[in-house]
């Protein structure tokens, strides 16, 4: 990734490729790949702290989010992934706490918001993509280092009288691990929660057979044996993995254009105003119909309708959190033929069940999807003649707060529902988001369910959108532009702290998860605490990290 | 409720009684209750600010919270309850401003915790204790007026075309309702996300049949047939409720003996370190058999081992929590012979089937352990000769952070299950304590489960305990003391904040439910915007609430 400089700061890119990442390598060896990462002390994202002992920061994570994705789509035949350091007797040391330390609170919750994403796209990896992690931990695995490792279906740890896994941010810095380490402790890897309470308050952490025997790691092996036990279980994920056929996808840059106050795309724009803080978001549909099989699919490659337009999504998104802190609404609106939505999706969802990279591709849109979920910006969609808001793109008008539909009996305009509105492209807490809409009246989602699965593809104009309870609300053509100016106005008039924890209260009713356990629980703690003087005061742990001082806390529980 | 000065500070008391309450009048009418509120405006519970239009502060709700557990207890005759407003259009205006933004940090989050608690009390009367409860909403029903209405199985609404139920902390103060509000909304009463999104950004709320068509009351009228329609369904709720027999139980105060270092009941006492900020909990177990049968138990009344236990131990925490802020560390030990804690158990396990006493008591004891789980303080349970940490004592112990056992060959001591460890007293995510535990293990606690069906009680040693999970640490006579001593210094130097994060995010493994959605994710939310300028800075929308001078925001988004 680069550091490209617009008029106001410097912005930061997302897009990158193994030829040109700076601090991993990804090794390829037949069905098994390897992830190494060596991050380059000197090549920080930006100057000011320096990268020692494979700590990282958000360019370091930046290129393990590219391999882990190229893996999926590159790299068919790769069926386990070993995450291993390149430095001696040194897995990692966690997020640099210097980077921490100098970053501006908003950019810290986004470095973790982005990291906690990463992590979770490996995991469904191993679970959706056949493509299994394991960390080899051959020595200091600390905070952040020990966060990946939690994320990967098995974690190796050396055992060599020294080699401990920790997670030293209570005792050490005052904060939380940011990177769900203590969701995955007692929700994923089941670790008794005393076991967990003096794991996460003993800052050298634990080694060797405790760290085993409470379910730290899955196993351990002298030095000598190491190597050997990385191998046999890698190759032993592998083998429990599932085959993929075909050659990869290469996936080529995007090469978005930078403005001043816009992002272009091939299928997406994005208009910035920045003196009403908000910035529209165009999504265009497809220009002709689907392909007709799966072998048509492959080669349209990367050129493919849902994979472009979502890859183009996720990096505007990724853009905007980071580059345009104060763009507080964003605005979705789409052009092009709902019918050809439609069947796109349709051919999407007939070719994924036998083949693996229609799956990957909808797999992508749904993870981009996720990522607009979770979102700290307030989100309103446009649905207006000669939009396109049918199935994925349906998905995109769903996960706004709100929606606004032009009821004009001249221009009439048609939202549709596809087979992927009902179950592949679940919300962060595994339900759809119509499941969601329709919580008070799952009758009325499941006789729509059954249209769908009799063939039919449901369409709606804004009224009756608006009946069905598909968008908040229909206006007509004297009413909609006053409405949808009131309604911009009024919200970004208010307090943007307020509406990130309202957004994040609302938008997932129902069932939770680990990623909403992560998102909404433990980040939400993590912000409070990294406003707290204990943490980020003059006197604060976190500043003090490193320092000759100690931290003097003020004592006050809350 | 009084204020009593102590050496450090003004002490809020918790406890009331309907002849004493201030703002609140219970009236019982046969099977049906109205807990009428008429706020008195120059009684706040600390001078500051005025209470007008049924705004409330803590003494408020501590004569709510009271009132709630009198009529579950002293009133079993009740089976439904109106919660009315004693002035006239005004239903309440919800917390008060004034109080919020001139309190600490501490005391906000505290006190939001405290009606939360309050309000899920409310909740458990409806579905546990037959006595359901209805909001009347007469008038205006802004903010946490609103929520309580929320917390109630229905809210029936004034149709005259002014009154309103309103959230309107995000647009007005910058802050979230703060007791639950969005979190019932989309999850209890499955308003749709995109409605719930308007309604909480609209600060004058939303009226008549709007509200009903969203789902934010179950009724309205108009003033004419108002109270009519409340007598009405109130009748019915009423009808639908379960009969209970017999008179109730009187609660007498318990008249704790409050020093400056320490805190004294009948059955437990606890003792304040201010030096090292831990207070230590003593608690007693029973001194004699247990009633023979519910009759005997009815007999003894407020004097039952457990009530009286429970409800001191209740008194104490509440107390703690406001009190004692700088007291981090909370170490809770026992004392008495666990085979008559163990007979205790047994028989109120057995009489609850058929006697609504002994279920109130376990209900009582379990939302007390609840209390407990959620306190924002590190808690160890030491396990010494002469504890007698069975069954409902034990769940004490196991809601602890840690335990540390002492064995002792020459002195053994002994912890043991009885009925109530296997879901009578369930934590707020619906898992038992030692679900929570057992999570990698459930065969062992399916195991357990057997023996308990089987009639058996089964005990355990220090070593036994720690061998089977119960404890986390049994350390010798020659070690004992000095691990328990390294651990508390170590506990009590750590950053308080990160302790509360950690605390709260490791306790709660598993399941979530509503409840700890609004404690782990609302709340922490909360915390987080009450800590941010755009908050409670000097230009902050809460500091600046009522005058003239308008907020002023930073508006990046994190």
């Amino acid at each position: 990734m680069e550091l490209t400089e617009t008029a106001a700061h410097p912005s930061i890119s997302f897009e990158t490729s193994p030829d040109v990442y700076r601090h991993w390598r990804l090794e390829i060896q037949g069905e098994v790949a390897r992830l190494v990462w060596d991050v380059k002390e000197g090549q920080p994202l930006r100057p000011g702290y320096v990268l020692k002992l494979n700590s990282y920061d958000l360019g370091v994570d930046i290129e393990l989010h590219d391999a882990v994705q190229r893996l999926r789509f590159e790299h068919p035949e790769v069926r386990a992934v070993a995450i291993v350091s390149g430095k001696d007797r040194v897995f990692s040391a966690g997020a640099n706490i210097h980077m921490l330390a100098s970053s501006s609170h908003a950019f810290k919750v986004n470095f973790c918001k982005f990291t906690n994403e990463t992590r979770l796209s490996i995991e469904e990896a191993c679970a959706r993509s056949g493509q299994r992690y394991l960390a080899a931990c051959n020595g200091v695995t600390a905070g952040g280092g020990y966060e990946l490792a939690l994320a990967c279906d098995e974690i190796l740890l050396v055992d060599d009288g020294n080699s401990a896994v920790s997670l030293p941010e209570v005792p050490l810095l005052g904060v939380l691990p940011g990177t769900g380490g203590l969701t995955r402790l007692v929700d994923k890897r089941r670790v008794r929660r005393d076991h967990a309470d003096i794991f996460c308050t003993t800052a050298e952490g634990v080694k060797g057979r405790r760290a085993r025997d409470w379910g730290l790691v899955d196993d351990i092996a002298p030095k000598s044996r190491f190597e050997d036990l990385v191998r046999e279980r890698l190759s032993r994920l592998a083998a429990g993995s599932p085959q993929k056929s075909g050659p990869g996808v290469v996936l080529p840059r995007l090469n978005a254009r930078v403005g001043a106050a816009d992002l272009a795309y091939s299928l997406l724009r994005v208009a910035i105003d920045r003196k009403n803080r908000t910035a529209t978001l165009h999504l265009k549909g497809p220009e002709g119909p689907p392909p007709t099989d799966a072998a048509a699919l492959r080669r349209q490659g990367s050129e493919a309708w849902m994979l472009r337009l979502f890859r183009e999504l996720d990096d505007a998104i990724c853009r905007l959190r980071f580059n345009e802190e104060e763009i507080g609404l964003w605005i979705l609106n789409s052009e092009g033929d709902p019918d050809l939505v439609s069947a796109h999706d349709s051919a999407l969802a007939s070719f994924s069940p036998t083949d693996w990279f229609a799956r990957e591709i909808i797999l992508m849109a749904a993870r981009t999807l996720r990522r607009l979920d979770i979102t700290a910006r307030s989100l309103f969609a446009l649905v207006e003649p000669g939009s396109c808001f049918a199935g994925c793109l349906l998905e995109a008008a769903l996960a706004c707060d709100r929606s606004y539909a032009l009821d004009d009996r001249g221009r009439p305009l048609s939202l549709g529902l596809t087979p992927l509105n009902f179950g592949a492209l679940p919300m962060a807490h595994g339900m759809t988001r119509l499941e969601t809409r329709f919580q008070s009246r799952p009758e009325a989602l499941r006789a729509l369910l059954e249209r769908v699965q009799g063939g039919e593809r449901p369409r709606f104009d804004a009224r009756e959108a608006a009946e069905a309870g598909l968008v908040t609300v229909a206006a007509d053509e004297i009413d909609y532009e006053d409405e949808v100016r009131v309604a911009v106005e009024e919200r970004t008039s208010l307090s943007p702290d307020a509406l990130t924890g309202m957004e994040a209260s609302l938008r997932f009713p129902g069932a939770e998860s680990m990623p909403t356990k992560i998102f909404a629980r433990l980040s939400a703690w993590q912000n409070w605490i990294f406003q707290r003087p204990n943490a980020t005061g003059d006197h604060g742990a976190l500043k003090c990290y490193g320092k000759p001082s100690r931290p003097v806390f003020d004592w006050r529980r809350t």
